[in-house]
């Protein structure tokens, strides 16, 4: 038996006994336990699965697995990620509709080592969500642009990046499901603060999996992701109105610059 | 709030504390957490829910609602469960094919209150796989009767039920699904001993569901479904081979007797 099946093993032995013990614990009756399951049956059926576990689960993994670790602070991932965004050289404009409303937001900042060495070739594989709250691939507005606010951007020789996106919003996590009828049933808002998210990848790093929120959010206190937002994570990007400068960027609103600079850990030896 | 509504939030809000804690106890990576959403987004996708939980959890769930319970001991319920079989006085035959292969058995007994009063009117719901270990409405075989092998069959004045049916089959559980590919993944065999499935009903009466399964059956000992089988609900169905009763029965092959009563505790008083 490999390490692999010893831990899968133990692993799901240890959730048995878990799982088995607060079914006595709780005293779950079999009308209960049947609801569990009708439950959790109309949650793969709407393909919630993910959205479930990242809503309620996935802080706890990010805890256990993050723990100890330098550089910058880490965050879920969630359930929107998709894995082969476009390659992009920094600097550059993130795919979006040819209408894409919403407040230009002008990112920049430095992949670096979390001894403060520059990481030229990293890349920041971003997503997000638009103006409206909603993301490509699992929100399918109108004219969507392949890959809407997606991208895996490439720093350059300074490890810097400088993207072009928009601001995201505030939204919330889909209620017509069982995951929205559940937060429903305990009375709970479906609301995520408007972030931005990304991982952080170089060759000898480990990868970064993090989020950015915004500072005025009205939302940003109470994250339907419990645990989620963190004070290091939360970003106020700076809002310009010069009209000469509108002009001369050719904007026909304000826009918002923000800066920040990721720190990357050494990858984990693959030794046991 | 009522008292619903304070039952969900009290055992959601344990389940999460118990999760997290399972989470940073065994130190699950974010890979690991990965592929459990991906092999539960599978489950779902499968239809395979119940027939997880079922096998895994439902023991426990039995054993906490059961607790303390007097007359005939519980077990599972199953996955296979359809709550609108017909209805049938005893004496009766189960529905079946016109062609149903497998040995006969006359399956009679008396439904009795646990102060041994017989229950005229109670209700034996009954389902059962066929003598390929197949089960109506989920398997589909060739030329299935509705409701095949399945109904709920009404005491006699005298609390009785005679009811002629085949012998059921062991059978794997299905294994081309993510249940099987983990049950092969911890190097299980899928297999159950076989069984007969019932839910015994009676106003006034808290419902009884259990099975019976067959003493000399080859999985009696390994049912993959750990601590389904009981030492009380092990019974040895009596062969008859004798070549006139057969022709006196219009039987073309030996038959099986099996006698079994069962007990009904009162009801619980719905005060809580």
């Amino acid at each position: 038996m490999g390490a692999e099946d010893s831990r899968l093993d133990e692993v799901f032995d240890n959730l048995l006994t878990t799982l088995r013990n607060f079914v006595k614990e709780n005293r779950i009756t079999h009308d209960e336990y049947r609801r569990a399951v009708a439950f959790m049956t109309e949650v793969g059926q709407k393909g919630e699965v993910s959205l479930l576990c990242d809503v309620f689960i996935e802080v706890s993994v990010d805890a256990a697995d993050n723990s100890g670790r330098s550089g910058t602070i880490t965050t879920i991932e969630g359930p929107f990620y998709v894995h082969d965004a476009p390659m992009l050289n920094s600097p550059c404009v993130l795919p979006q509709r040819l209408d894409e409303s919403g407040p230009v937001l002008l990112f920049t900042g430095t992949v670096l080592s979390s001894k403060g060495e520059p990481l030229p070739g990293a890349v920041l594989d971003l997503w997000q969500s638009d103006t409206h709250g909603l993301y490509s691939h699992f929100d399918i507005p109108k004219n969507e642009a392949p890959y809407n606010l997606r991208a895996r951007v490439t720093t350059d020789r300074q490890g810097k990046f400088d993207v072009q996106t928009r601001l995201p919003a505030p939204y919330e996590i889909p209620k017509s499901g069982p995951t929205g009828a559940l937060l429903a049933a305990l009375q709970r808002h479906a609301w995520r603060p408007a972030h931005l998210h990304m991982k952080v990848e170089h060759s000898g790093h480990r990868t970064l999996t993090t989020q950015l929120f915004l500072k005025k959010d009205p939302w940003i206190d109470s994250d339907v992701v419990e645990g989620a937002v963190k004070q290091a994570l939360i970003v106020d990007p700076v809002m310009h109105d010069d009209a000469d400068d509108l002009h001369r960027r050719n904007f026909s609103e304000p826009y918002f610059t923000l800066s920040y600079d990721f720190l990357l850990e050494p990858a984990i030896s693959k030794a046991a």
